[in-house]
């Protein structure tokens, strides 16, 4: 107990640290790091288990900065305490190619659990690193083995608080009783416009409370470094809710600035740098500079950590002989690796089947797989007998006490909350130990495009089940039926968009979804019922595209997805027989995986010299890479009955046939290039 | 005071329409109509100001339906009171071409204030529509003339409660105060899972106290009429605090499955809405059956708001006498017609001018127009000092009590809630009198894409003023860097985005922007410097796209907008002094525009013959619909100095250079159609 200088010696080392990196880039924040510093070391240094040798630790406590932009914090202490991040590191702040982004990038750095800057992300994702491990925790830990007990820890400031994405997760980590978030709220009263009151008054920890947190406070931040150990050590003491801490801080700490906007955004002037330091007994001349005490310090708190990884380890190795099983389960999630032969499991269809929606085709395939890929977890924003996201028999995620479920059980109900969801789910992913399903209407995944955004950026594995995928919804009507969503989420890098046309190319998304490993997923399903297809199957629909119907010399190629590939098949008999004209049907259900296929191999589906005519009944904007003409909706839809939709649109046989004869004739006499010959690559 | 059977009717009247027009559907949410019709009937008959005849009178009290699901509610009263809404338009209900779509959208129906159905935007809207009225009373009230001094109701639900931008809007209406508020909040403890205990456990109405607002609960509200009325009268008294009741209803009142999820959203089993109508004395074999009683209770209401609208005129009258300015001023507004001649304020430029970054030109556009275009409010979510949105001299929109501001003050602080901004912009839209821009970065419009997407298909005139538009923002790095946003919301319907090279496309965009009555406008602007261009002028880019680099006989054009622009035209000086190659550039500041302009002019800037190449620093997609070949970014960005990020890239004249030469080369010997030629319309 107590602090000495070496532990201000620290803090302060971290604060002119911050200052260095941000004036070297001449861009950045120092502010938040300046104010955060004791708090953050208390937090570090007595509190956080950690072993900066093995970032990756699976019992590691986890540590959020939701405030992003003040990571100058967060690389301090990486480097401080013999993370993978060194001074040279830190002098690359905010440079191309370094590890030291301006805003907290997981797949970059080591140490950093979750990608934040975009406001609300990384505390939404801190619940969904709580809920990660109390799952896990009641699954692998059995008596003697408390295996999964580590804390999820999250910095977050006034940014975060106003952000409803903050709201909507807070609400959900509430209701669930997480007793193992603890979250302390930079209470600094500055955001980019100034003082915070202009805009936000309202009163935080109240609103907590109302969540159902346990609320504390600290009033002087930035110098009571035993009140932060104490609140913390409270915090612990309540196991049935996540507790916020209000910690009082002074933005800039130390700068002729503080407590001002003006130190938040922008490096310190060269004099008020130079004040800092001296103030602070650091050489005003000199940059980037560390005392041994403060490494000392550090090392001596990594040291331990390092022996409590071991202690784990070796209690790991205890739980290999005695829980066999779990422990190769817990090893196997932990590599990423689904269990060998999980694929047997989907679901596979012969033309004859009956025709069946995709949402309950994908039903189907979650029935299927559940019990070979535990580590699936679903869910739904509320509309669980609409996606189809439960499987029978499936036990919610809930806290035991209020009899409706179990920590152990694999269901979640996010509530009317997609944006948290989404958020929720990065977090899930990035634990290590499951992967996070979730459904929502495709129209309101953009609810949550900020944190599908983050969902790409940072590598994680997460499956939306987007059902309701166009105006195929019929009678709810433009407000719910999609137009730009496929486009919008197919212009997005690192996420593949999966539109089904039956059941195969159903079970092939979910394969697609759950093995790979770092990048996301959307499947967009129909409410409607869907016919399976002649020549569909799981490995055709694993190229990305493939040829549904062909046909001896097509006049015109017909290339669609989902709900439209059977209408298009429908089409290609209504051309020949009424008009005599060969046509072929391409179903591309994923664009991102038929790019990644042997451009022979996209010839060959897509060859030269045969117009190409696009149908999906969303928006016509980026068929263009696949198609010489596009037919689809580039305007609102319509609320009745989806046939009637779906008709008035002309989105049928006739409709299309008068398209693909329009198209036949406008290149009539030339050869059209194939789409897929380019004139050069595109950067990836 | 007091309620007769008269009143019960008129309650279970509504309730019936609901049964019957969902069973005629077959389709839609009886169970929030039946839940809702008494406290909607005390809020509409004993205190709404409204003329049926005149659903666009300026004064009249708004009403939001913000669990727009319920809207049979809504059509049953707007039919009821006279509206221009018949029994034929209930009966066809969430049918095609009908004026009651599945949910309420304000451009199809006379009464309906703003389009809702997503959860959480409706409550958002009237938090805008009340700040609309506080203002707009502010300017034209007088002594003896309250001419605007409306209230704004709403209802919303637990969805709407539980959505992060019902949250985001609800704490910004605590902070400002806003008396003119007064949100029933329908607890009925059921939403699409189930009971709402699954998921949403928190304490509402200590969550809206801790934003600032009254709270009130009225624990029957399937019975206690008179509690209900009793209850917003009280909300009335309370001035300076917006105020919720929490109105305890039944779901499905009446129904045998009555207070379940069962009655949530599909229509009633044909015993049950049997039992229904007998239960309330209906003829159980009859449909669409209103009892004249019914009507005549409504219609004297009806009669007492076309008096209230009479007297208002008269009032107006007077006041067009004594205050010829300000009547001039209101009445213009209402028409949504600008000021004659505001035009010429507009900023030109001339090639010689200094290089400026777009987001300065848009604050040199307000900065000049503001003062001639008095309905114009500005604002930001936080980031004033980056997004450039406050002309000097502006006034704080703030409850003057804070000492910051004013009612009449034009400058919205909306705090760091994107999506809360976007919904609130649409209500500040739909009341009538000002016109809404906010400014953020460009990949944060995504966290309000449910928002801005309500705008597009509610035709309401918002304006986005959206910086930071690109990698060019630099050192923030990927998590703030747009890729995708910009075809996102090309593929949107009725939404303008434009993306100005220079200054005078920069007021051109603010034209546009200002004149398009009923589409709304995003703004991509810059953060670093743009070269004045030789070509541009307002009248050009006003046609969406023009030449604005020419070359006899080009053998490439590039077409770019932005920030690119100017790269592309020393790209093309590039070409010429090192490979003696002819280019055109040409710029395309809004798709949208440019495809509105007639076949011939679009034909001239990109004509047959010439291969396109296309550059912009975000996602190809959706490029290929102007060009051959797509230069962009189809991956991350990075973080670093702009100069260093646009070269890691190759967006620079050389790199441009190489890929318009590999485009010449690649269709060498062909004659390329024109991007603009196509086989067939689209449907718009």
């Amino acid at each position: 107990m107590g602090y000495s200088d070496v532990d201000q010696l620290a803090i302060n080392t971290i604060r002119v640290l911050a200052i260095d990196a941000t004036s070297k880039a001449n861009s950045g924040h120092p502010g938040a790091p300046m104010g955060l510093a004791p708090a953050a070391h208390v937090l570090f240094n007595k509190f956080m288990n950690f072993n900066p040798k093995n970032p990756k630790w699976a019992n590691r406590d986890r540590f959020v900065l939701s405030n992003g932009h003040g990571c100058m914090l967060q690389y301090a202490l990486l480097h401080l305490y013999g993370y993978a991040v060194s001074l040279d590191d830190l002098k690359a702040f905010r440079q191309i190619g370094s590890i030291t982004p301006g805003h907290p990038e997981s797949h970059d750095t080591p140490g950093i659990e979750v990608t934040t800057g975009p406001l609300g992300q990384g505390i939404a994702n801190a619940v969904g690193l709580a809920i990660a491990q109390a799952h896990s925790g009641a699954v692998f830990n059995k008596p003697g083995y408390d295996l999964l007990n580590n804390y999820t820890y999250c910095i977050f400031g006034d940014g975060c608080a106003q952000e409803g994405v903050a709201s909507e997760a807070c609400s959900t980590a509430g209701h669930l009783k997480l007793g193992n978030l603890i979250c302390l709220y930079d209470d600094n009263h500055i955001s980019i416009d100034g003082d915070t009151k202009v805009s936000f008054t309202e009163d935080v920890m109240k609103r907590f409370e109302a969540y159902g947190w346990h609320t504390l406070e600290v009033k002087d931040g930035d110098h009571d470094l035993q009140g932060i150990e104490d609140a913390i050590r409270q915090a612990q003491q309540v196991k049935d809710k996540p507790t916020v801490i209000k910690v009082t801080t002074t933005i800039g700490f130390g700068s002729k600035l503080q407590g001002t906007g003006g130190v938040h955004g922008n490096p310190l002037k060269a004099d008020d740098a130079e004040g800092v330091k001296k103030a602070f007994g650091f050489d005003p001349a000199q940059s980037f500079v560390v005392p041994q005490q403060v490494y000392d310090l550090y090392n001596k708190k990594a040291a331990e950590g390092a022996a409590k990884e071991q202690e784990w380890n070796n209690l790991l190795q205890k739980y290999a002989s005695e829980y066999s099983a779990e422990h190769a389960d817990l090893t196997r999630r932990l590599s990423g690796k689904l269990p060998e032969g999980w694929e047997k499991s989907l679901p596979t269809y012969k033309p004859t089947d009956p025709a069946i929606a995709s949402r309950k085709l994908s039903e189907a395939v979650l029935e299927k797989i559940h019990s070979v890929i535990p580590e699936l977890l679903s869910g739904s924003a509320d509309l669980t007998g609409s996606n189809n996201t439960r499987w029978k028999n499936a036990v919610d995620f809930q806290p035991p006490e209020y009899g409706i479920g179990e920590w152990s059980g694999r269901y979640l109900r996010y509530g009317v909350r997609e944006h948290g969801m989404g958020a929720i789910m990065n977090g899930l992913a990035a634990y290590g130990t499951v992967i996070p399903a979730a459904g929502t209407f495709l129209n309101f995944v953009s609810y949550a495009a900020g944190a599908v955004r983050l969902s790409a950026l940072s590598q994680v594995r997460t499956i939306w089940v987007a059902t309701h995928d166009s105006i195929g919804l019929g009678e709810d009507g433009p407000t719910h039926q999609p137009i730009e969503t496929l486009a919008h989420f197919r212009a997005l890098p690192n996420i593949m968009v999966w539109r089904p046309a039956d059941g195969n190319e159903t079970s092939a998304a979910y394969y697609s979804a759950l093995t790979s490993v770092h990048t996301s997923s959307i499947l967009a399903l129909t409410r409607q019922n869907l016919p399976q297809l002649q020549n569909s199957s799981i490995e055709a629909a694993l190229k990305g595209g493939y040829v549904a119907l062909d046909a001896p010399s097509p006049a015109i190629i017909i290339v669609s997805t989902g709900s439209e590939v059977s209408i298009a098949i429908d089409a290609a008999q209504y051309l020949k027989d009424k008009h005599n004209v060969a046509a072929r049907v391409v179903s591309i259900p994923c664009f991102e995986v038929f790019d990644a296929q042997p451009k022979e191999y996209r010839l060959s589906v897509l060859p030269d010299g045969i117009p190409v005519l696009s149908f999906e009944a969303l928006t016509t904007m980026g068929w263009e890479r696949y198609s010489h003409e596009q037919f689809g909706l580039n305007r609102f839809g319509a609320s009745g009955p989806y046939k009637e939709v779906y008709a008035k649109f002309e989105f049928t046989p006739e409709g299309i046939s008068k398209r693909a004869l329009a198209t036949i004739d406008f290149y009539k006499g030339t050869t059209p290039r194939s789409p897929i010959n380019r004139a050069f690559q595109q950067l990836i």
